[in-house]
């Protein structure tokens, strides 16, 4: 996606070789009509899947699945981040492991809010080691839903977030991919 | 708003005689067409202010503020929640303490992302005890930006939030106001 891209590469600060901030448009600051461009880029590409519903992780994911959701005239589901669980029949659960912070949060969904058989667009702002999408596949499987396929705002192709799904065959869009960052800049893929 | 009142009279549940929860469309469950409506009535509402950004606190807050920053033409910024503080010189902060959950959370908003003079719109979900907007004011002033108003989505005018605001004089806007709840059903104010 062209607009991204650009965004990326006007407003995105490279830190090392590994980390891409953009928390101006993106992630604390969010640029709302950018947001829209990505829901609707997002309903195109998924286009004629049938999809139920959209579902996130809080809190990044929110903006831009919230306007998937829109484009697509489906509700949208957030999972909510907790570093302590307690348990209970009423959730789903998974636990996601973050490389970033060196931690592990669980993620949880209300059950009320997951149907057997209804087809889910998984949707979130990274894809890099895969963990969080993870846990929301794992989510999925215990609600019996049918993931059509998984939306991705920023990909970094040399993590190995990306390798994991295409294994479990699981469709995924990413409307921008990251090869490598090099010297301060970003490498797009492709 | 009358599409929200419907909305909370048909999808909310009321529990005890304090608590509302509408987690089936607004802070789990998202309607994305609600979010949208909620968003153009903000920027009804506060138009003609001159307003630069919008700022709100994760999570609830998210959806409905970007659609009224989308509506506005301005950016939004979202405040993080932390449990816990790294102090820092990059970040304006305050503290919230959630009557509900009985514990103090530290909000958290990055100095790049607000200008001195800017004129901000506070968003939130929920008005009861007026902590999380006092919060958000209380980083608004760190910052030196004016805040033109408070937009609020369900407000409890039984709680003292209402009061604090006013007393202050503020411009609060929400879009329902429930005066009590009886026998498990809602009472509108007005």
């Amino acid at each position: 996606m062209k607009l991204l891209e650009e965004k990326i590469r006007q407003d995105g600060r490279v830190i090392g070789t590994e980390v891409l901030k953009v928390d101006n448009f993106l992630n604390h600051q969010i640029d709302p009509k950018l947001m829209q461009a990505m829901g609707n880029e997002f309903a195109q590409l998924f286009k004629g899947q049938q999809i139920d519903k959209v579902l996130t992780v809080e809190s990044s994911g929110i903006a831009p699945a919230v306007f998937t959701a829109l484009a697509l005239d489906v509700p949208m589901v957030f999972a909510r981040k907790k570093k302590s669980l307690t348990l209970s029949d009423e959730n789903y659960t998974a636990d996601v492991f973050s490389f970033t912070k060196q931690e592990t949060n669980h993620i949880i969904v209300d059950k009320r809010f997951l149907t057997a058989g209804e087809r889910i667009l998984l949707i979130d702002d990274f894809l890099a080691n895969g963990q969080a999408v993870e846990g929301m596949l794992e989510i999925a499987r215990a609600a019996s839903v049918d993931v059509v396929g998984v939306g991705i705002v920023i990909e970094k192709t040399f993590q190995k977030g990306r390798a994991i799904l295409d294994e479990k065959g699981i469709h995924v869009e990413s409307l921008a991919r990251i090869a490598a960052f090099e010297d301060g800049q970003v490498i797009f893929a492709d």
